[in-house]
């Protein structure tokens, strides 16, 4: 199978490319490389069905060489703006790396007669809700721009699979944990203890609470997906049952750096504004095609920790 | 009140446009006159609360001007491209003309506090759906460009009501006719019979069937929204319980015209991609704030026939 990953040397991207290796596809990683890494990739340089393309997705002359070369059967297209924080100080940033970039690939694939796409969204299209989020659940009001921008982009996706026969499969991601995370709160304790290990600042009163689901689970999932469901435009939530708070993962963050560190909450029930404090997914359509993440909540970011810490 | 109606000139917005002005409102009329017409707001020339602004509200520095002379109090978003089918292939039309044009629009009503606005959506951003469709209905699954622009619009106005605290009331338009329509199958099928008065070309085999609903009810329904509704994101339908198929309307056409012509149907259930071909909105909503429509979806129909040819 001839695939194109973009934002393929990302976080989760490179662990994509990596499982899509694994099972004898060829791959092309395409990465502006504006939050992916060289370095996440690096280890694959040697690797033949590796192909490396730096390519900035929202254009589409690069693109079009993209597609040139690549000449793929499937875009699993996971290049984002994957900071909720940074977009909502500065709007363009989701508006182009979120939705112009899937219009663009959406467009290309059409002009290059790919019609299938693996498109990574997540639980931010539903904003402040109750109970627990499944599939069809209306309605959508985001509360961020990267959630808006994702709703957008899923909106369009909707529109080239009725008008075009395009196969797509649209996973919503949870908090998605593990080794390579270039943000996110497990990260940013790390670091912050890294810089001071005897004071911990904590956005919010560490209530928030959310199901956060290890890398190598939700690359499992989207394997599996792509794989068992064949409805044309085949949406899907992903991510744990269980639950874990912030204050749960600060514990953690402290305990297994073995530091003693004072945490420090700023206060207020949500981290910054567009922070969607607590939310819970029905994943039993997912598990219906046979995926159980490996893992609970807790016992990924407590992994996540270790494999960061390189104590795993 | 200081209100700007973007699109003013255009079928639905000068008829706004006249309301407003009636109840006494100071009204900036804001148009690129690409879809909108002089002809539509002659009429209100020499009247002294009405301003046109010659404005394309995808551009920053146009809004800029605009809202610097009008300091509006509320703006009623309406400028769109309303004809589904030519986003079908130019698609870059309804991305730019609605989604970009509201994204612009809500940065230039943030700039200058500006905080209320009313969106003009449509019930195109469900796709093909069954049963009635209440507010709250998931999942969203556009079929059109025209519909997944609409969608993503209402996406980031629900981030600026929940990040910068603006009120929005999204009012989600059925088919809409009257006199200074631009097009839609009313239209299109007495320009048809105005070249050949033997012979009516029908898209698909007029058993689509919607909710036709009289301008004027519409407009009734933007301002009653507006004035009653005060949640800060208030998303309504509107629209009528009884509906019309395409065959019945051309019926009326061709009885109204007193014209002797054969319908000719290109067959197919669908007047082109992207069409939906029948919606029934729950509009129970709206009816309890006050509004009803004042005739039923077969009497808008031909009253628009009747007023457009000039016989009421």
């Amino acid at each position: 199978m001839r695939s194109v990953v973009t934002g393929g040397a990302g976080f989760i991207g490179s662990h994509l490319c990596d499982a899509l290796l694994e099972r004898g596809d060829n791959v092309w990683c395409a990465d502006n490389l504006y939050l992916g890494k060289k370095e996440n990739i690096d280890h694959l340089s040697f690797e033949e069905r590796f192909h490396f393309v730096l390519c900035d997705v929202t254009k589409p002359d690069e693109l079009d060489a993209l597609f040139e070369e690549s000449r793929p059967e499937i875009v699993y297209h996971l290049a984002a703006n994957s900071d909720i924080q940074a977009g909502s100080t500065d709007h363009t940033i989701d508006l182009r790396l979120n939705f112009i970039s899937t219009y663009e690939v959406l467009e290309a694939m059409n002009r290059f007669g790919c019609k299938k796409i693996f498109f990574a969204s997540t639980s931010a299209v539903f904003g402040e809700t109750e109970g627990r989020l499944f599939e069809e659940y209306g309605p959508l009001r985001p509360i961020s721009f990267y959630g808006a921008s994702k709703l957008a982009a899923e909106s369009y996706i909707s529109v080239f699979v009725d008008n075009y026969g395009f196969q797509a499969w649209i996973l919503r991601f949870p908090n998605v944990v593990g080794e390579r995370a270039t943000h996110g709160a497990v990260y940013d304790f790390i670091m912050k203890l890294g810089r001071d290990p005897h004071r911990l600042v904590v956005l919010g009163d560490g209530t928030q609470t959310k199901p956060y689901l290890y890398v190598k689970d939700l690359v499992d999932a989207i394997l599996l997906v792509v794989e068992k469901a064949s409805e044309p435009l085949a949406v899907y939530h992903v991510g744990n049952e269980t639950l874990t708070s912030v204050r749960e993962m600060a514990e953690i963050v402290i305990e297994e750096m073995g530091v003693d560190a004072f945490i420090e909450y700023t206060g207020g029930s949500k981290g910054w504004v567009g922070d969607v404090n607590r939310f819970e997914y029905d994943i039993s359509k997912i598990k219906s095609l046979g995926w159980t993440p490996s893992c609970t909540s807790t016992e990924a970011v407590r992994l996540s920790v270790r494999k960061i810490l390189g104590k795993e």
